[in-house]
């Protein structure tokens, strides 16, 4: 039997996942599958690989990351560890709790660039359309090489899509919003914060960019940031110059009424206000349309697409575990494919999916909803031999970091916590993340 | 024989054009073919069809146009006029000769209105891959209904690509140019120029948008307007505040540094550097390589892909002339569908293409270039039963045109001109462009 084809898109760090998951089958002596791993930007670590542009990029592609300049991980490293690369592993000594964007790129590119898996990826090579061919079992996956502007056509038994669900902004209409005269994009296009200096800042969306986008244009001299939300306030205790209100009812001019009735003048405007799942290269019975939550519909084990099971998903979840957890994907996706694992039947995997689902739809706020996640990858961590970690710690440590939000939205990543990989008590930084204003890898590795 | 298929991508004034050729041929009489035009926005119209969004769209396709809100005609309307829909007929009296764009989109929207065109044309459906099948001799063309996120697939026999070149922006790199804390975006992204009053703004490109946007900066009050040029200085009479310096050779923060060693410090970039000539859902047997210029390669007479003559492109070339030009290309491009034109033999066509590319190569200078797109018109007018107009006389406006802008580039706006069609000449507008800050629809017909 000629070996298996399987196609990778996107590498990200789940694409780099599923990279690593093979070639580590690889080191231990196995056969694996012939792989080709497409990615359209000239480098992998997709949203870590920070690029100044926005909107469109030099090739004519929608920039992938949305990721800024003064970008620190907003969760504890201890809760994204890699159970088989750690931080002690790649930086020889122990670090702060939260890096900046530079310092994570570091740790995943770490991990793999020492073997010769990038010569398996494709890179500036844009995945234009995927056709599944139902007499021949497989796929026919179209690529444009983006610097010879050059398309050309593969099979391949399965693939892998890892092209991430935080690139396609979600930009909502507002009444009288066309009239706005100062800056005014999405989150997505943001880039760095200190041209919010001096500024009156409205931040649409009350989640993570919020927050963090608010955090960052007060540290940056914003002179008033004002967030608005639809459901609900997140309520931190912010510093003065910082507010909530409730959603915008209209703009009129650089005037912004609330639904409260409340007005205020803006010179900026940024729309916190999340992604769309979008996969412009799949027919529609291929693709996942979902919101952004923990558990899609359609993929049995978050991976395996039920209507298809040649097609798998990474990273299709929002996320509280991140690296880890698109490790358990990978190692499980890996199993399947080598046949390591076995795929149940379609009815057990409805079976399976809808008790998850209910559970799922159970949830009662951020805590069961980290638990759930945990519980998730456990049950794929148990599948495979991927290295089991303590889940459990991982919770607390994610349960400890929101109290510390809530204590002080403005010192939480200040503080060290201990890797449940190797007990290693990470480093206090040389300077507050408030008094930061480097957020270099070298600055952050100088003592 | 069963109807010939007919698919037009995009419905821009080129594929409005294509739609309109098709209709007038049956309302003498003719059967046409079967059409269907694929429109990505949910209305027509192309660039005009202006939308206060960037970057990415709400179903996350790249916004198309280009245009902002305080845009304006930037040559006479009695260049562009069609030859069988005039100014006269739509207005129903003289209009001024430079009209902003909510009143050009009326005029393109009011020429197929009152018609039922508008039930060929699928709006808000991208066309995302069109494949040339070589036993059946034709096209299957897969599109994405962006409403309901469904995928479809239809044969067809010919298809015509009018998607414009003017949407995907060409971003240069600059040294250093990531630390730059300030408003930085393309052209493309450039909505409107209230938000740069004040500001000492640079704009790095030297043609129509630095142009345009440089002196509605300037409008609205911006503090320092500079121009960077690669080539050439554009060389107006600039007013004070406005300046044009060599190109960028790197930026400092802030500071910018140019190549003559000076330095200016600025508070927003606007890359004015051209678009790329994309199709991303044509394999590259199919999709047009070309810079931005009037006689790009491939196309005989401009329209028939040389490699495979079922496939066409309207407005593929750069513009002098533009509605009056797309139409004189959609008559023949329909003349050659509908067999009422012959199209000449591979050599036939390529002895043609030559002869033109040679004089093309020869040309110095813009009034050359317009002249030589002048008797591209003629040549293509000729050959169909479109109304022939005195392509001289509009040549003859097109220099004044220079000439007026040469003497002032704040006011060659205000001027009227001659139509080369009714013979009537332009309104004088109410308010000189200096002084008009409302450029809606009904202040523009307000007396
Ligand atoms: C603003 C922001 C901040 C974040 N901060 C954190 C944080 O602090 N900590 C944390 O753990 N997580 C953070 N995340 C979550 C982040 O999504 C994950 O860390 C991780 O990047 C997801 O990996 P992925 O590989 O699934 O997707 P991505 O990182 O999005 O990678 C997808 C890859 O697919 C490629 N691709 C897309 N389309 C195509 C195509 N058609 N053809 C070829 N290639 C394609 C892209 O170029 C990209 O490289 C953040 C996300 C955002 C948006
Ligand atoms: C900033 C700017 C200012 C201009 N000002 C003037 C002016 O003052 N006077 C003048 O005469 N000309 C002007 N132009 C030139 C302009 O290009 C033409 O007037 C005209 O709009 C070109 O028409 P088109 O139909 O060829 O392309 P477009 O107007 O670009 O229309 C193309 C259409 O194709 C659609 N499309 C694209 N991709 C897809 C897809 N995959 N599937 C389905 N649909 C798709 C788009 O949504 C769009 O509707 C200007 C251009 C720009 C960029
Ligand atoms: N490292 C960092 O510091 C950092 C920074 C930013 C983002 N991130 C990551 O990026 C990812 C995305 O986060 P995100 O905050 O961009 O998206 P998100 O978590 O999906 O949140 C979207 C927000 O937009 C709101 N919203 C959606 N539609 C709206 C509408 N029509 N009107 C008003 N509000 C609307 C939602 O409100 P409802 O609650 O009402 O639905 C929600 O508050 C997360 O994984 C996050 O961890 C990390
Ligand atoms: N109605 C209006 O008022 C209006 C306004 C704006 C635009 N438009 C239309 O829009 C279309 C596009 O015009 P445009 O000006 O955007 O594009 P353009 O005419 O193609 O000009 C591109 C400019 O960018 C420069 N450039 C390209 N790459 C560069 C680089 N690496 N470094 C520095 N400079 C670089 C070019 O310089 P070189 O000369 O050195 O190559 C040129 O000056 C035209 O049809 C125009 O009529 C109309």
């Amino acid at each position: 039997m000629s070996k298996q084809r399987i196609a990778i898109i996107g590498a990200g760090p789940s694409g780099m996942a599923a990279l690593r998951a093979f070639t580590s089958a690889q080191q231990a002596g196995a056969q694996i599958p012939d792989i080709v791993c497409y990615e359209k930007q000239d480098d992998w670590g997709g949203q870590w690989n920070y690029n100044w542009r926005s909107g469109i990029d030099r090739h004519g592609e929608p920039v992938h990351s949305s990721m800024y300049r003064n970008l620190w991980s907003n969760a504890p490293k201890e809760a994204l560890e890699f159970a088989e690369y750690t931080f002690d592993q790649h930086f020889g000594r122990p670090v702060s709790s939260y890096p900046p964007r530079a310092a994570l790129w570091d740790y995943i590119d770490g991990r793999v660039r020492r073997s010769n898996v990038k010569d398996k990826v494709q890179f500036s090579t844009a995945v234009r359309w995927v056709e599944y061919n139902r007499e021949e079992d497989n796929f026919t996956v179209t690529v444009e090489n983006l610097k010879s502007q050059t398309t050309s056509s593969s099979e391949f038994d399965r693939v892998i899509v890892a092209t991430g669900h935080f690139s396609y902004p979600n930009v909502p209409d507002f009444k009288g919003i066309e009239t706005f005269p100062g800056t005014l994009h999405h989150a997505h296009d943001f880039r760095g914060a200190e041209k919010l200096a001096d500024k009156r800042v409205l931040l649409i969306g009350a989640s993570y960019s919020a927050e963090d986008i608010g955090v960052q244009a007060f540290k940056m001299g914003a002179r008033a940031v004002t967030m608005s939300y639809r459901t609900a306030p997140m309520g931190y205790d912010w510093p003065e110059g910082m507010e909530e209100l409730p959603i915008v009812d209209h703009f009129d001019g650089e005037t912004v009424h609330f639904s409260d009735g409340q007005t205020r003048e803006f010179d900026a405007v940024i729309m916190c206000t999340g992604y769309l799942h979008k996969y412009p290269f799949l027919p529609s019975d291929l693709a996942l349309h979902s919101r952004n939550n923990i558990y899609p519909g359609g993929l049995y084990r978050g991976v395996v697409w039920q209507k298809n099971p040649k097609l798998f998903y990474l990273g299709a979840q929002d996320q509280w575990f991140t690296f880890n957890m698109f490790d358990a994907q990978a190692w499980y996706v890996r199993d399947l494919i080598m046949g390591r694992a076995e795929l149940p039947s379609a009815e057990q995997r409805a079976a399976h999916m809808r008790s998850w689902r209910t559970r799922f739809q159970a949830l009662d706020g951020d805590a069961d909803e980290v638990r759930f996640q945990a519980d998730y990858i456990r049950d794929l961590i148990t599948a495979t031999d991927y290295p089991m970690f303590d889940l459990d710690e991982v919770v607390r440590i994610f349960l400890e970091w929101k109290a510390d939000k809530k204590n002080n939205i403005l010192t939480y990543r200040d503080k060290p916590h201990r890797s449940v990989m190797t007990g290693t008590m990470a480093a206090e930084h040389h300077t507050t993340w408030l008094n930061e204003l480097d957020d270099s890898l070298e600055r952050y590795l100088s003592t």
